[in-house]
Order: structure tokens, then C-alpha cells, then sequence
């Protein structure tokens, strides 16, 4: 349990869930317009708008928002770049669903499969760029130093990122085996929790004082609470309801994913095992069959490996509970601290 | 003829050649630092590494120091951008060889097809990105005013050559025909001339002068170049030897690229011949047999096509010619003007 909070109820979800809405609302007239109103509209701004159109949780720049209001920041300063974080991750969903094999998205097929490969990798780096033009629009508004500081955090954001996702689909292509914890804490620190976590605090507060002199103080907060966050993104790819969770369920199976889960099977697991587990782990997805991605769901509840990463994803939601004051300390008590506070809750409670 | 000047002779070209080599040498160093020192080395910076050690012509390089020099700017100020450029249009190659199913990329297996799709798409993304820092590195040193206008002509250069690439492989995807030598242009504008003539002499100029208030003098300039040099590429691409080329001979036509020369084609066949190039260009790369290229040969032959692209280069070399000096007005002549002019002549008599 995080401390001094129960854990929120059918009800506090739905509040919580409207307030990410509100956040929402907030940055969609940035996102419509940063697209120009221009040709080529069925092969690549079309395609733009109708990705952001499948609506996401809008987690990142929510917690941009919020971070910039609890440092006395303006939201006419900070949500163009918060667009701009929703953008990115836009970006790299519809390529990390190439990357990865990924069929569903949001409850629709994913872009690749819809448009095909060639437009899809096409878009993506078409809203990579606009992430950086959103980005922009906030930097010119803080002066050239907070300006260049931004800019940082969007290099090392896209980089730090970039390097998580060559890791991830480095094990699968060349099927590395055994995963450690610890391999997978690395990895996913660099894949999920500068990007979605880390950046957004950092940038927020940037915002609210161009030359806050400690943007680190975020670093320890959004990495727990970022590797709460994906463990029980993991948990519920294998299982949630597809309708609710919006992707394939046991997909991660199918796409042979190192996730926490998996290494806690290799570490427990056998001799035969762990040796099946790697023929299984060799094949390309196409060539898996449903038989043996039951053997492994067998295999993962034998040992117990989702209530053990269930588990560990509330202890990072401990750590990152224990975290939020200091990271937050000189911001006044208040809605958006609050709202910082209740995300740690909902990245180990939420259905989706 | 390119006005004043004679075609270049072997003698001339390797000369040319020569000094291509010396602009490349000059931004090595800055290509080779960009990517840090650490892992992950073999699913991310050793590929970047690899792909930049393929060694391609850098006309992009060459041309925004060429015109940084003329206009009196300093290489310290420029060779990073000037990597930038190389950077990015690497990245570009990568992913536009995923998506054109393009199978050599300077005389080896394109990346995708030696890594894999997952892999290569990660890697240009990481690209793009390294780009914008070399870009930022020679922003910084020419004050705040000037930095911003360099990462607004990155800003457009990117999306121009995005919307460009968007058009293109929409082009093939829904196999559009006929394709009209204005839509050619258009496309062509958009896909190859910005990022590679035009962008780099306005970003040459810029770090020369910070202030320079009319950068939209070299447009004409590099529209005129870069049709001259794609339209000769895309001859290349049909009489070039695979060896001297460094890409697949034909590739173009079992891609289905609508170039200038199929729009002729499509110009001047009959009914019969226009239905039966819908029909095979329907198909996708991998539906295509052999005796159908060849029977696009033939008809291309028949049509003088290549004739007729190739009298089109000249006039574009032509107009070029007559653009550079207005473009350049005010840089004193010397080796750097002369690299500049004698690249017009380059781009249309260069044997790959």
C-alpha cells in the first residue's frame, strides 16, 4: 500500500481518469495545430491526426502540466511542450509496434498494419520532428538558456529512449537468454521511465524556473515510479481484457518481450525448462504456435512470476511514494501535487 | 552544356571526386564523436557507425561548408552542422530503403535487410536525433538569433523531405498512375531538393551571417540542382552499372517509383501499353517477374524516355548555371564558388 493513501476505489479511479481527461482537453487544440493544414493529408497528416485521435491515457503531459502549476510554472508556457511529449510518444508507439510485431493499438489494428510498414515508419518520423517543433514553441517562451535546456531534455530523452528500445529488440532478434532483473530494470529505466517519467517532471519544472539549478531531484522519483508503471503495463498484457487494456492480450508472449515476468520463470525454472523456453524464445512470432505460448502462461503461473512482479511494481510504487516530497519539495500543497501523488496509486492500480 | 564551362573529363571528375573527399574528411571527426563511447554497441551506435563508414558521395556536407567558406564563415562554425546533414541524410537512407524494399544501399545489403526492420527503424530514429545535436553544436556558436533560425531551417528541411517521402511511397502504395512530370516535380522538390541542395547553402550562409536577411535566394538555386541530380540518379538507376551505381540496376522499376521518366512513358503510350504498366505496377515488389521489368525496359526504350529525362537534367544544369551567380552575389570568387558551379556539372555527368 502507498503510505497514508488507501487504495483508490472504483470511484477515485473514475476521478482520476477525469482529470487526466481534463489534462487532455488541455493540449489537443496544441496537437491539431501544429500540423500544418496542408498536403499530403491521406498519406501522412491524416495519418497524424487520426493516431492522436485513438485517445491515450495522456500520462506525460499531464504530469508536465502538473509539475509546471506546482512550481508556479504557466500553462500557456508549458502545453506546447507537454503536446510535445504526447506527440513523441505517439512517434514511438507506431514504431515500436513495427519493432515489435504488435497487431492492436488502442483497440484498432496498429498503424503498419492498416497503412503498411512504408507510411507508417514514415509518420513516425514525421512526429518525431513535431514533437521537437512543440517543443520549441514552449522553449521561445522562457528565454535562450531555459530555451537550450529544454532542447537538452529533448536530446537526451529521444537518445536514453532509443537506446532502451535497441536493447529490447536487440534480446529478442538475437534471442538472448537468460534475462536478469537487473537487465531488465536497465532496459526499461531507459526504454519507459526517462521518456514517460523522468523527462516529463524535468521539463515541467524547467518551465515554471528556466534556470532551476537541480532538474535531477526527479531522477530517483520517476524511475520508481516509471518501472511501477511498466511492470504493471506487463501484468495486464497478461491479464487484462483486451477491450480494456487496448492491446493483444499475452502479447508480449507472442513477440518473445524480456519482461520482469520472464526472468523470474528463468530463475526459477528447470533445467528443461528454461531449455524449451529458449527453443520457443528462438523462433521468429510468426512462427510460435498458441500451444506453446500456453505452456509458457503455465510455466509463469507455476512460479508465481506475476504476483512475484506484482509484487516488486508495488515496492517501486513505495519507493517512489517515499521520493515524491523531496522531488517536490518547494511546491506548494495543491491539486497538481496531489495529482502527482494519486499517479503513483494509478500506475499499479489502473485496469488499463 | 553548362554555360562557360566544358563537360568535365575523366580527369576533371576525379579531380571533382578529389575534392568531395577532402570536404569528407573534414567532417569525420565530428561524426565519429557525436554518438558517445557505450553500450548499446551492437544494436545501436556500432550500426550507426557502420552505415556512416559505407562512404557516400557528401554533396551535403560539401556544399554547406562550400557556401559557409564563400561567404566568409569559419569552419569551426560549420563542419558540425555540416555532419548534421550527412547524419541525417543517412538516417533518411535507411529508412527509406525499408520502405522503397530497396535491397543494396552502396554496394551491400541495405541495413534492414542485414539487421533486420526492427533494428534499422531504430536506428534511423536514433539518427534523426543525432543530427539535430551536431546541428545545435554549430548553433551555439553563432548566438541565440542565429541558432534559432538554424534549427528553423532544420525544422523545415525535415518535414519538407518527409511530406516529399509521404508522397512517393502513397504513390506506390495505392499505385497512382498516370503520375505527371508536375507531380514528378513537385514530389521531387520536396523529397530530394531541400535537404540536399537548397538547405544546405541556406545553412552554409547562415552560420556565415547570423543575420543574413534573404536566405530564400538559393531556392531556385538548389530546386534547379537537385531535379538536375535526382532526375540523373534516376537514370543511374536504369543504365548505371550496379557496381560503379552501389545500388540495385532497375531498382527503381521493381520499386514501382514514379519517376519522370515513367511519367513520359505514360505520355506518350497507348492504351494498350498504359493498361498493362497499371496492371504490373499494381503489384507489389515481390509479385513482379523479371519479364515484366523487362517489358517496361523495352517500352522505355521505345519512348526515348531516357533521352528525353536526360535532355530535362540538362535544362535544370542549365538553369542552375544561370541561378548560381545571384545566389552566391556577394561572395568572392575563388575555389569555394568554383566547387559550387562545377557540382552543377557534376550532377548530371557523374557515372553514379
Amino acid at each position: 500500500m502507498i503510505e497514508g493513501k488507501a487504495a483508490p476505489a472504483e470511484a477515485g479511479m473514475a476521478d482520476f481518469s477525469a482529470r487526466l481527461q481534463r489534462y487532455r482537453d488541455l493540449i489537443a487544440p496544441y496537437l491539431r495545430d501544429v500540423a500544418p493544414d496542408r498536403e499530403p493529408k491521406r498519406h501522412l497528416y491524416g495519418l497524424i491526426e487520426d493516431h492522436l485521435s485513438r485517445s491515450g491515457k495522456g500520462l506525460r503531459p499531464a504530469l508536465a502540466i502538473a509539475t509546471c502549476r506546482a512550481f508556479g510554472g504557466r500553462d500557456e508556457d508549458v502545453l506546447s511542450v507537454a503536446a510535445a511529449l504526447e506527440m513523441l510518444h505517439n512517434a514511438f508507439l507506431i514504431h515500436d509496434d513495427i519493432e515489435d510485431g504488435s497487431e492492436l493499438r488502442r483497440d484498432r489494428p496498429a498503424m503498419y498494419v492498416e497503412q503498411g510498414v512504408p507510411l507508417a515508419v514514415n509518420v513516425g518520423d514525421a512526429m518525431q520532428a513535431l514533437s521537437i517543433r512543440l517543443a520549441r514553441r514552449s522553449a521561445e517562451r522562457i528565454g535562450p538558456a531555459g530555451a537550450w535546456r529544454m532542447l537538452d531534455e529533448f536530446d537526451h530523452m529521444l537518445m536514453e529512449s532509443l537506446e532502451g528500445q535497441a536493447i529490447e529488440i536487440g534480446w529478442v532478434r538475437d534471442n538472448h537468454c537468460p534475462v536478469t532483473e537487473d537487465d531488465y530494470l536497465l532496459m526499461t529505466l531507459k526504454k519507459t521511465c526517462w521518456y514517460s517519467f523522468i523527462h516529463p517532471c524535468r521539463i515541467g519544472a524547467l518551465v515554471a524556473r528556466p534556470d532551476d539549478p537541480d532538474l535531477d531531484r526527479f531522477n530517483r522519483f520517476g524511475y520508481f515510479l516509471g518501472l511501477a508503471f511498466q511492470l504493471q503495463d506487463d501484468i495486464l498484457n497478461l491479464v487484462g481484457e483486451a477491450k480494456k487494456y487496448g492491446k493483444e492480450i499475452g502479447g508480449d508472449l507472442w513477440e518473445g518481450k524480456r519482461t520482469l515476468i520472464l526472468a523470474d520463470v528463468f530463475s526459477k525454472a528447470d533445467k528443461l525448462e528454461t531449455g524449451r523456453l529458449r527453443t520457443i524464445l528462438a523462433k521468429t512470432r510468426a512462427q510460435r504456435v498458441a500451444r506453446e505460448i500456453e505452456w509458457m502462461y503455465v510455466l509463469i503461473r507455476k512460479y508465481g512470476s506475476i504476483d512475484h512482479a506484482s509484487g516488486i511494481a508495488e515496492q517501486f510504487a513505495e519507493a517512489a511514494a517515499r521520493e515524491v516530497d523531496s522531488a517536490f519539495a518547494g511546491a506548494p500543497e495543491g491539486e497538481n501535487r496531489a495529482f502527482v501523488r494519486d499517479l503513483i496509486s494509478y500506475a499499479v492500480k489502473r485496469p488499463r
